[in-house]
């Protein structure tokens, strides 16, 4: 076996699909210059010779965090009790190790939480407050449940409580040692039932990587859970589809199953595919040897 | 669009994949008997023309209730702090339509709480509480958590307790409208960490219906999830290849992840697999016009 030529690393994000909201229209080089730095964090892993999980990770959490633009960790959906509940996935394609929470309240990147289970468990996925207690032990940082309720999202389900708005974020990496990882996190759909869990923490719904591509879907999620989204997408580069047909391939049959939404999809060639549907969908691409770009 | 010929009503069952126990070879015939009784259950709906949810639901339930056979609700496995944590999952494939609960505590009958999700709402898994609260409110009979627990099981997590032992039943179901249906319901793994989630509620990992192919799977929970491998059986066989085919591919692949385990595939055309690797697992048959078959 030869190594084959050195992998080009590369980077893709997204910020959720939905409808464009026009304070974000008014507000453009903000939100940007927010995805630029979000590609910058997996791009500075990456180019100091880190893994795509890392890679992945540093994004996602840089996502998490930021509480402007990005409706996952701190500033997510609120549920309609008003309380935040944070789903979040990571898998490497190497070995398609996956770590994924559901339903967790006080781990402040629930991305991390993910991480600690796919670093330190036989288990893929832990919900609710064991998702919390695991990453506590792990030592990732926890917080009082309110950390996570902004009062724009507050405001938000006062003013829309049945308007499922969706927040989602997601990244997709390949390393320079040729490997893939997908992570994504969200707080689920504003006014969402307590304890629902959508795709985004559902192995083969809303996240997957293998050996030969790494996605990362948003929308609305029991679509994409009914369509088994990113495995059927993950099957088709499998069969030798170029993967910006089977993105295409996995939106229409979530969009045959009524859901709506997009996806950001990597292979290991460094191919990669962001469709979405109807809306928008933020997102950015770094490529070794290139600037990164981003569509706010 | 002609309607075709009358389709066969069909049912397959299983009790779970793992290693054969000395006690049930000492019980064969009544282990039989109880195997029977659950096939009978689910053809009794489709020989009254009932649907496929219908029968996959009933054949679930009674082997929800049944303590000395069958480790699925009362009698499930026992998680490392000694209590139940229960998972179901139902899917309909005439339009994919799903319900699933996963970690909940008080539905005596889970896979009624994922039919309470399937009929009523527009998410397809809640975890934990919400669980049960939705079952609750859908009218689906509620009891105290210490029901679930038998004498026998927590000899087993005292005498084993880091002994993996799995519980996991399922059914799938052809109608005479030729519509498929999919129901699997587990306690999970002994000994797991409270919150775990396996594959049995996962749509796509360990429960599968689609207008082809009805899917119901047990064993390495989360060696199947990270194969995907309900959504990759079901997809082979959308692909066109027979369904024994795209079972064994399926296994093959959760194998090449360190995974064991079986499943149950039943297609619109009645063809079904039932492959396991290694050890047993008990399962039944009937297909219209014939007399029901036994493997204990």
């Amino acid at each position: 076996m030869s190594p084959g030529p050195p992998r080009r690393p590369a980077v893709v994000i997204h910020a959720g699909a939905g409808e464009r909201r026009p304070e974000i229209d008014e507000r453009q080089a903000e939100y940007r210059t927010a995805l630029l730095t979000t590609v910058d964090r997996a791009r500075a892993v990456l180019e100091g010779g880190g893994s795509a999980v890392d890679a992945a990770q540093a994004a996602v959490m840089f996502m998490e965090d930021e509480v402007e633009f990005f409706n996952a960790g701190r500033g997510a959906a609120l549920c309609s009790d008003g309380t935040v509940e944070l789903s979040a996935a990571l898998m490497r394609g190497s070995d398609r190790g996956a770590g994924a929470v559901a339903a967790i309240k006080r781990t402040r990147y629930p991305i991390a939480a993910a991480r600690a289970i796919l670093d330190r468990s036989p288990h893929v996925l832990l919900v609710g407050a064991a998702g919390d207690r695991f990453a506590a032990a792990a030592g990732a940082e926890q917080t009082d449940p309110s950390y996570f309720i902004t009062e724009r999202q507050r405001d938000r389900l006062v003013a829309e409580p049945a308007r499922f708005e969706r927040g989602t974020v997601g990244a997709v990496c390949l390393d320079e040692q040729g490997m893939l990882a997908a992570a994504t996190s969200t707080g689920g759909m504003r006014g969402q039932l307590p304890g629902r869990v959508g795709d985004s923490p559902v192995i083969g719904a809303g996240t997957w990587a293998d050996g030969r591509v790494a996605i990362s879907c948003t929308g609305d999620g029991e679509a994409f859970v009914r369509a088994g989204a990113a495995r059927l997408l993950a099957l088709r580069v499998a069969d030798g589809e170029p993967v910006d047909r089977a993105a295409d391939g996995a939106l229409a049959e979530v969009a045959a199953l009524g859901g709506h939404g997009g996806l950001i999809a990597l292979d290991a060639g460094g191919e990669l595919a962001m469709p979405f549907h109807p809306g928008a969908m933020p997102r950015g691409v770094w490529r070794s040897g290139h600037e990164p770009a981003v569509w706010a």
